[in-house]
């Protein structure tokens, strides 16, 4: 059974799975190579010491690995850290990414299915065709991909989670104005899509790092010029392509957040609002999370340091 | 049959019902008394100059007023204008508002309703009976108040079909995120419930003015100060007036649109979007409204001065 | 004789009137609890450990108890710490605040008589009753109470002291332009009134922290609900209602800093910059007490990071 | 006696003193040379015509001006118009500067010998000696220049007035405030007194438009240059020199003011609240000068837009 | 020899080139068709009547056409005003474009030889491909194109002048700081490109409107796309496509003028404070043309309405 | 040899010429007086403790002075230290600064040469002397003054180094553009030249504070002062002195940046993107210095946190 990092106590030995959150080859003062690391489950994470490294073991590992880890819990300067003894990469199939990461709520096939049948439904066939060959594209990694390196939906499966209630809201829009539901759901489809090239996440679910083509374009470039390139291969309606990029380029809405435009119809406005909204009401469900009701939280960076309450009805 | 405004033409003689949209006393240069005015049906609006006025008919009249008008159209500096021969003030149930104001496109018995149902429908009992208490109070300007004087849903009955709008995007949300349906459904409806105190409109739907307590204070304070008053008087539980209050003062999010705080809980941020996505719909459904599809409209100062665009799927 | 925390070294006994600044039940590496505590005087402040808990005190102090406390003044990571061997809370007679606390420099009665004296001698009836109604019911705290838990008059009777001297340069306002002065003295006393129900402040005068509506409302929303309470108990002239209401509302005059509205007459905008002026006073005043003449403080973060010159003349 | 132009009524002639306010030498359709002027007194101002120029009128007049006209009052354009007759250059001794511009409620010389005396009762030698030395230099224009072009305080000795009624502010405050008096009142004295330099106003105290240094580095930097010259010149103690240097430079606060540092002592800062009062009260008494109480005036530019109400009590 | 536009004088006749810079079909109170225009030369421009259109007339011309015009001067409303008499499209040939609209002070083709030069002396091969190939997809239209609408370098051939000039300024800087001139030579030749995509304009060189494209997304995110597509044509090296990418979308430097990233290495930084200096240049060039040394301009508009001064020196 | 601070290792002994970055006076726990220091080389570097004063030394030293250091390098808390053991001042010969300071890349006194020759091939007389003569008063700290406390050009002469850049600069625009030669060259030379009276520098090169007249004034305003003084004594032509006023005044063209105006020609303009130009290049080298190819630095303070990276070309 998985130990949580979050029940360690000063004095025990732990044996169990563990990702790599953060991890440094370092020298010590006598002159021996060890691991500097920070070491992460669901529950939380800790500082973790590989002092024993053997021959080869230097260069094995990388932020983002599962690891099975052996460790003796010891206590530096008031806080706990952990004395690694043993360590190894693990197998996928030998542990759950449940315990290791915090993943979204909802299964990632049953979230994707439902993506793909939302898809199979739309009427127009320029817009299903299109939206199909850039999600199939991108199957994989959606499948588990954060939306985020630290802000909303930045958990495992994050970013399919995002997409997944964004087209439940959409399709209550629908219901309510005047709007073409197909460009709608196609814009929620894609319109972070190319967060998969913007940042590098391995299978955990984890961001290590930005690519260098996210840090210099960005996912809303990068989507716009990827709707493009399919478009010209798909032979496209150009007005579907240039309404679909125009989507993405403006979903951000305000040029400080990287939008160069605002919206220009009904579903871009749409599409930013909705995203809005999840994003929103994830980091509000996060922010309360471990408050008893009546209380507030600490202020939250993300919501202009708020202080959130959880009301007592 | 009423005649529209947009149907006149030169050197016709035209009778039927306009409202006025504005009114001067004027003096002309034989030294005899005028009126100046601007008449309106919800086809558009034209001057029109009342010189022979009757003893007494020079203080009779009002902005929003509805009147039955005999008059010529004529041309002066290349512009329609109408020559009045005759007029008085209408019975209501003479004429037909339809026709003579923009409304809102359904019917303002079955949005009322509607509303009401929503409240008989709540499972707090606190919510629910502040909620009834403060909109029996308003019933009768409630099915008519536009919900501006010149911005978003700015037509007869205005207020409530926003309301009606956003209600059911609220019951939406409720289905897919977390939250407390009595609460955001009460938020919606009180929201903008003191604009019948902050504007002063006739039963046309039609804003003259805004009031003295409206420009000093605003909805927003007002409708604070209301929830305290009502919850003294009903013995209110204090958390629900004080959450109810929140997402009053809130609901317009940013300091400078009239929000001192920021939404701390869930259902105040999201009562502020869906005030936001349904303004905007509105915005965007009007400002295309009369464009063909493929077009762009000219510049819309309520969108920042978007151009908006009708796309041609 | 009270024995001042600026004054302690390493080595001695102390035993004195201290208040208690922050306060943490902690467990210690041999897992008895103790307490994590920074005590303060006038002087300064200072971190204390109580160790040796009796049964019963874990939870008999707070944030803002004055207590009386023996303990041996130890060193700790190159700075002075206290170690508490015996503390109780102490008798409101015991001690003098004044020791203990920054206070204000002009004795609180006296300031309080001043402002009902004030009251007194106004001509409208209407501003009199309902400003004396409002002050006697917070007569007791707002003698002590604060004016900030950080900022501006965080001082013992702070709140008190800001509105003395506030209307000393009202009344000379008064003299020099034609302004209404019952309107005037009356905003001044009541602008910070709701500050009593913002913030939690023990006798001490020091805020332990921001009460729930504190946080939701602010005090200039709380004031305008009182103002209008008070005004339907006492029937006061609606228009001095309005008047002192939007005097509230507008102090701040920035939508950023809490107003969401600007003055719209004279009294009103006047109320601002006297506000403004006490408070700078207050800041510049506090900013340089310790420097030399011709040097600069360190940059002021309630001043905009500005560094305050004390002039050489 | 004098005409007021407010009084003019179609098809009368008049023959006063009015002062030119603008002025545009035009070319007629039959190709004649005529003045297209605006005149002015007190009570408002007019468009005139003067198409009969006498040889050598071309170039005789310019704004600011006053003059002596006979016209006959027409209407042009629904709107008066006078056509003039005859018109000459007025002598000072002529007329009333009352009459034909509206001036500071406060004797000239009245308001002038109370700053001197100011002055007079300073203690530092070197404040009291720079600033009656920065003073005569500009006796005669101080007295009668406005204070801006267009806006606050732009009335016949409104500069002096400003100066006068702010001095009046400066003593009441440092009644209650530990501050130093010579250097507040010589702040307040000097602060915009290179205003001079920036506008030109002929004696009838009106800015016809801005110098060239005016425009390139304004008065505030023009009065930092002045007050090191006076420095050199009177061998002022430099510390004196640097804090009223300091004090006019940031006067105006902000930096999109023009104001490049902010105040860094408590004379300084207090010189700008201040500075801020007097125009502030000059502005609101404007704005509700014509109107009911009860009622709201137009929304005035300089006040953001407000709309200032006049109390009904 | 032409007839300018400026020169024109009330009941002359003239017959000259104009293009056409506005134009309506409307229809007369007598119900017959006419063009209401407005056409230009180099000199200025004036409203046309074109009242006797021949069948097939209405809808011959279009905004930008070059048009052989007789027309009688007369006067309307105190402007003069051309009635034409005979109107048709000129041949190229014909009429010299430098008589009828502003154009660029040097030779099109003497610039276009010195840009092409330049990127034959490049002497990485990647980036001489690249950019030679969408220089040449543009050939024609980049050497007539003006560089904007109504802002700097709205004249014929101004895009192809905008670049000659910062050619220069490029190479200057190549000498002085240590940068990759191929880089910075190519992301000048291509910054501005897409502006050929984003406006339509006729070989007259002025500008009618818009593209739905450069509406809905502008000419920095389509030259992004172009150089992608590019890209993958020619098999650039992947580092150079991402470089140029970037230098595009980051030229215009702050989010709100439309660049979401800023300047990531030396050779964007730089280009953009070229493109500055030499939009500036021809603004100030512009603002003074026809001023007097020792004269300010008008305030204007693109320059945040400064007023810009003629040395007199 | 000097030996650098980047080499010491723990345990050795070193002794050369270093500069002293920061000093304190403290008491050590046995109730000696020491010198807490930071001394620092080209290289780096390090904290210093000096335990054994001698008599007289406490006072001998301070920020900026070069002194002759022998020291033991040991480790304290995972960071090395060195321990002095001898200190004592050196004088300018016995050490090469070059080895001590970073400093300007070009030698001063060949960047002096060329700044005055520039000053020698003025035509204007008046730019020239008064050019001259600013200059000639600072000509000592011109040579080795830094541009700034800790932002761009901060190394010794980087002063000079920036305007001999700048001047390079100025001088391709004159090629290129139709502007002033002297004007701009005179602009280059003298807009910064009043940072040798804001800010304390000894010849090392190193700022050690702000000088009073610097706090409360600024190099912008201390540098119109100046022109205006010079003027006055060389008899300058007015419109030279207020022409180069101007320069100096908006050369930070951003009032929130210390620039109360804006410029007003284009001489005034360029200065301004030159000085950009030159900040910038500096800036983005220093960035990328220690970077490979193909990476990202850290975000950059003084770039608005951007990331800058170092092409692979």
């Amino acid at each position: 059974m998985h130990k949580k990092i979050i029940d360690f106590q000063k004095g025990e030995r732990v044996e169990s799975f563990y990702f790599i959150k953060a991890l440094n080859l370092k020298t010590s003062s006598n002159n021996n190579k060890y691991l500097d690391m920070r070491i992460a489950d669901s529950s939380g994470d800790i500082d973790a010491k590989f002092w024993s490294l053997s021959p080869g073991e230097e260069d094995m590992y990388e932020v983002g690995d599962v690891v099975k880890v052996r460790a003796d819990v010891t206590l530096w300067m008031d806080r706990l850290q952990v004395k690694i003894i043993k360590m190894r990469k693990a197998e996928e199939q030998e542990c759950n990414f449940d315990e290791i990461v915090p993943c979204a709520p909802v299964d990632m096939n049953t979230m994707y299915d439902f993506v793909q049948s939302e898809i199979q439904s739309m009427e127009n066939e320029d817009i299903k065709k299109i939206t199909k060959y850039l999600l199939d594209k991108k199957k994989e990694k959606f499948k588990y991909y954060p939306a985020a390196k630290s802000h909303h939906h930045s958990i495992r499966s994050g970013l399919l989670y995002h997409v997944y209630r964004m087209i439940k809201l959409g399709k209550s829009l629908v219901e309510i104005y005047h709007v073409n539901s197909d460009l709608l759901i196609a814009g929620i489809i894609l319109h972070d899509l190319e967060k998969i090239n913007e940042m590098n996440a391995k299978e955990i679910g984890v961001v290590d790092e930005y690519t260098k083509e996210g840090v210099m374009l960005g996912h809303i470039i990068q989507g716009v010029v990827e709707l493009e390139k399919a478009g010209k291969i798909l032979g496209t309606n150009p007005e579907v392509v240039l309404l679909l990029k125009h989507m993405i380029l403006t979903h951000h809405y305000e040029a400080e957040y990287g939008s160069p435009k605002k919206p220009m119809f009904i579903e871009a406005e749409l599409l930013h609002h909705i995203d809005m909204i999840d994003a929103r009401v994830y980091d509000f469900e996060k922010a309360v999370l471990a408050n008893e009701v009546g209380d507030f939280s600490e202020p939250i960076f993300s919501l202009d340091r708020r202080r959130i309450y959880k009301p007592n009805l």
